[in-house]
């Protein structure tokens, strides 16, 4: 990597408010570090601009490979970019790998939008804990949001929990469906009804017109049965296609009508408030949780201690005992 | 309280082995206890009994009040004693109090089971964090499969995350709903779908008939949506009425299905594996973060910290690296 001239903490707060595509990289490089050095001048990067975060609307995106998320991505962020709004792209992913690069926020594919100036594409932090994903692609929304991005857009392929972690740091998720032969939906996925506020059944056009139709229309009345008709949002099932250019203006309205009926309730800002609460637990949880697993005394002891669990043969309870006492042993208690 | 005898480990390991009821009560308020001195002598009672355990079929229930889930528990676990079974029923009910009393595991509204010497059902733990009455609940699970009883009914209300608590320790996960006015299923919750195994529309009687399978053949239609023809169980959906005594027989068909082909596939043990290991994860994480919630530096800054994250003007990672500074601050690190 060519050596480039260190920034202080200053010139990247000034540079991301500024809208400094390039500084931005560099301010997004420095949360995805794990270095201690790294760590503090992100923490007081962050600390300097909270104050101008929350500005975006912020969108989650799920969809199985081949359901053409990159393509939507395009289609609907160039559709934005030209209305005025200044687009991101980010991802999750921890499947990643820097050498092998993400399938996603991945430029080639969306052609349109990565060389657009209003729009910026960051392909996911490398691999790691999921944890550790979601916390760089936390930071990652609020430094985009602090750069003067008003969309924000966090995509996901959806391996493991993924998902979760999308849907509990957006306003609004967007899950993305394809019909396979015979009206079957490929993306469905066990917990992804849960937490999708609107459901898109993609390519819908060509030959697959009628089974991405006839998807959609099954699909909307195993929703209907799923949400009792009290619900304040029943998620919609919308039909699209980036190719042929159709449904994207629906999929806006939609997503943009969720936002105003949330904010009518109060909803958007007590989502916020409550993801910023469960963010704060979910570091601590994961940090202690970190720092148990890579003490030496606990590390000799889970083995055997994991062995004797699976086999049935210790109580959980016990084995659980066991490594706390192992972790907190030469720490004041 | 009278004043009872205290009881050795050696006599209740004894008496719990030999399915003494009155010894198997005085274990399980043992291991409800949170007393230091109880949490030693249980910890000691279970790793005596873990051999003994396993040997039940663990079966868990939930329905929203009104669904009739007492109704049935009580019809079903009759017809199971007649046949030579011995059952348990346990209950998660985290609303609990000991003075109110749960509507769980209440013997007035199981009134043949309730006198049943083959039977033994126990209320839910007093009110505590859903965390601590899991414990709890589990530790009486195996305190009942030690005694003997070879099926274990857990139930719950589906209160908040609970209906998770309980898929997690059990075999398999029944859902009991009922068919409301016009085909609406009440007891569809956002998440339930994910976790049940058996899905029952309940009451299917008099003139409830019509509802309640109209209602059953629109949620199997959903079911085999939301699950690829290739998943090895696509959750069935059966009508049944404990009151007009139909449909438990293929109830208990189906939960016995079910079992086959789990341990056909290995799933089964597979299952009870991951469930035992998350079991020990959950409570290192639940301990840990007790411990840090209870600390003196933590407790005197939580508030300020929780503020500042909640109107967004501190970065959660700022808080959480506070946090645990504040906890791990008098430990060696």
């Amino acid at each position: 990597m060519p050596r480039r001239p260190t920034l202080s903490t200053q010139d990247l707060i000034t540079g991301v408010r500024a809208g400094d595509r390039a500084i931005l990289g560099r301010a997004i490089s420095l949360v995805e570090s794990t270095h201690p050095a790294h760590r503090v001048q992100a923490t007081a990067l962050l600390d300097a601009l909270m104050p101008h975060t929350g500005g975006a609307q912020r969108i989650g995106l799920t969809g199985v490979p081949g359901a053409g998320k990159s393509t939507l991505i395009d289609t609907l962020g160039t559709r934005l970019t030209a209305a005025g709004h200044r687009v991101a792209v980010i991802a999750v992913d921890p499947s990643s790998s820097r050498t092998g690069g993400s399938i996603l926020g991945d430029k080639t594919r969306m052609q349109r939008l990565g060389v657009d100036p209003m729009a910026f594409i960051r392909p996911s932090p490398a691999a790691g804990t999921l944890g550790g994903v979601a916390r760089r692609t936390r930071e990652t929304l609020l430094l985009c949001e602090a750069a003067g991005f008003d969309v924000v857009l966090v995509e996901t392929v959806g391996v493991g929990q993924s998902e979760t972690v999308v849907a509990d740091m957006t306003d609004i998720f967007v899950v993305l469906l394809i019909a396979g032969a015979g009206d079957e939906l490929q993306g469905i996925k066990r917990g992804l009804m849960e937490r999708a506020d609107v459901l898109v059944v993609h390519k819908c056009d060509g030959d697959n017109i009628d089974a991405a139709q006839r998807a959609a229309h099954e699909l909307r009345q195993a929703v209907r049965l799923l949400h009792p008709a009290s619900a304040p949002w029943v998620p919609p099932v919308l039909t699209a296609s980036a190719l042929a250019d159709t449904g994207l203006s629906e999929l806006w309205q939609t997503i943009a009508r969720f936002g105003e009926e949330a904010r009518a309730r109060g909803e958007h800002d007590t989502r916020r408030t409550a993801q910023r609460a469960r963010w704060m637990w979910d570091l601590v949880e994961d940090e202690l949780m970190r720092r148990l697993r890579s003490d030496p005394t606990v590390a000799s002891r889970l083995p055997h201690l994991e062995e004797a669990v699976a086999s049935g043969v210790l109580a959980p309870t016990h084995a659980a005992e066991q490594l706390i006492a192992a972790f907190l042993a030469d720490r004041q208690d």
